[in-house]
């Protein structure tokens, strides 16, 4: 499923998920293997030494979880594959860091307190000659103008009731079933992990808050040469913690159509139980209106994420929601895109003039 | 005016506005006037040198404009009147920020772009042993709990339908009338301008977004032995640039009730022309309902900036804008804040059980 036309060099990268190699804390390590899996060589995390990716993580297949950097012959990366809340590096982490350091492995990292601004380990890296790319790091300074964008290029952003339901997976879903589809869609990547995946993008939620609206519009205004941006979403406007990075991707990249992602069974806030998530017509709701004060903004899809449930629990679920909410429903991974992606290519007839002649006349 | 009671030691100010000596560019200046004003020993403009701080922006009276500082005899601090677009200094003030420097008076800025970056500025403050006080920057780390918020505590924000309409000084004004009423209140400071003024806040809008909503309740947290807590407001959850930082701001802030703030006469977004500002009904419909995402909060008056109308004009607009939305209406300025205190206070008896209690039976 690695479709991305990015040229991002090939690498050799151990995943590191030392303590944390179950799907969601090691989310960016499912994506990497997902997305990048001919790049990963090993995940490492000692106490699980001997068992395989597929086996902890549903992806990745054979890929060995390893628990001594000498057991990756060749590597040439240590890839951080955890994403914990706060973004802070594990302390009982240090050494298996000096220790990629000091076999010249270059270290990418995409927590919110950077690797590089670590005295011992920047000096380590000075000494061995390696690089160390905190992909949060960022210096956005641009404020939004909502001048220059271009009416013809289809905005899609993918939107949840909660972080980690799956809005960056669903993007590049949809982003690479339109390419097989031969359309010019382009995934633009807001996370760390979209990042690493695409090879550009901007870590929205590293962003001083005053620059993150022009920061989204920077990303739209430079992408836009494509027909087609599926914009990757971010937490939740509903969401107690993260209602700001939300509030500013949605106005910033003033979306055209949403589709909106969800777990299938998640009924409380991930890390905040009791708080419950939001239902899926409030979540509609909320984000119809909050976009609507850019400019009318409606959802299109639902993409319901179903991995913890069989394969006609999730059919019987996603019959209910599409008859509940009157809109296509799938999941990317078990249904595949294809009736998200219609329902994208029917807003382009509707929202975008030219489009629509086209789908006339043509 | 100035009845804060956090101290702070008495400083010699002189307060830079060069090339930008007016009321909104120089807001910053105009607010340490108002409220810091028997610290403030000149404004600085070489090109409107000779003239007096009441003559250009309205507040501080006799206060000198000066074009050398030489001219401020035994000044201490030089402090960074205006807040551009961007945060960033312009290029022409280095000269003088050195001059200050090297006559050993303390820098304090509240841009964006922090001075103590700069190293030329640095190196000159460590030669002449002087310190460079950059107000925005922080490093809030801190996600968002929704745990341990006292329920007695009144929490109130002063909200906008644009940037600069007076958020800041109706949420000083409705806190000074408190106070003066005998009510245990406290002004929380979200913005440069308002922290110089009370001594302490956080600077939101320089926040890293993803730490926002919980920079913002670690405020509530740290004041709620407060009895009130007036929230200065920032920006609008409507506007194309900031609305991120409003966003964040009124999730982690939780108000209970909430004071609108708008320019009499403005139509359009300072800055965006021609973009509308939204009308004062879409602007309450919109924060009720965002703000209900979190808690439910309404409305419940309205702080009219009428700063360039008559009187009579003012008084016009204050009867027809009550009876339009069916709240209380008041410049602050010009008519005091009694009738926001007096909504205020009614919200209290209604959101607050114990409020209630008191109300019924004292």
């Amino acid at each position: 499923m690695s479709q991305n036309s990015t040229p991002v060099s090939k690498r050799r990268i151990v995943i590191l998920t030392e303590g944390h190699t179950e799907p969601v804390p090691a989310k960016t390590a499912t994506c990497i293997l997902r997305y990048r899996g001919d790049e990963a060589v090993a995940v490492f995390d000692r106490e699980q030494a001997g068992k395989t990716a597929g086996e902890l993580l549903g992806v990745g297949g054979d890929t060995p979880i390893i628990g001594d950097l000498a057991q990756a012959e060749g590597a040439d990366t240590l890839l951080v594959g955890i994403a914990p809340p706060g973004g802070r590096a594990p302390a009982e982490w240090k050494p298996i860091l000096l220790d990629a350091i000091a076999r010249g492995m270059k270290i990418v990292s995409g927590l919110h307190d950077f690797l590089g601004d670590d005295p011992e380990l920047a000096e380590a890296a000075k000494k061995h000659g390696v690089e160390i790319h905190d992909v949060r790091k960022n210096n956005e300074r641009d404020v939004a103008s909502r001048q220059g964008v271009r009416e013809d290029c289809l905005r899609v952003l993918t939107i949840g009731n909660d972080c980690s339901v799956g809005k960056m997976l669903t993007a590049l879903e949809i982003t690479n079933a339109m390419k097989r589809r031969g359309a010019d869609a382009k995934f633009v990547a807001t996370g760390q992990t979209g990042i690493m995946v695409e090879g550009d993008g901007v870590p929205i939620d590293c962003v001083v808050s005053d620059f993150l609206n022009g920061a989204v519009e920077k990303l739209v205004l430079g992408n836009q040469h494509h027909d087609t941006l599926i914009i990757e979403g971010q937490a939740t406007i509903t969401h107690p913690r993260y209602s700001c990075v939300s509030s500013g991707l949605v106005h910033g990249a003033m979306p055209h159509g949403m589709v909106l992602v969800y777990e299938m069974g998640r009924d409380t806030v991930m890390g905040m139980s009791p708080l419950q998530v939001p239902s899926l017509e409030d979540t509609i709701e909320a984000y119809e209106r909050f976009a609507g004060l850019a400019m009318p903004s409606r959802v299109v899809a639902v993409a319901m994420n179903s991995r913890r449930f069989t394969d006609d629990e999730a059919q019987a679920e996603r019959e209910r929601v599409s008859e509940r909410l009157g809109l296509p429903v799938a999941d990317p991974i078990r249904h595949g895109c294809d009736d998200l992606v219609d329902a994208i290519e029917r807003l382009r007839g509707e929202v975008i003039p030219a489009a629509a002649t086209a789908t006339a006349t043509g």
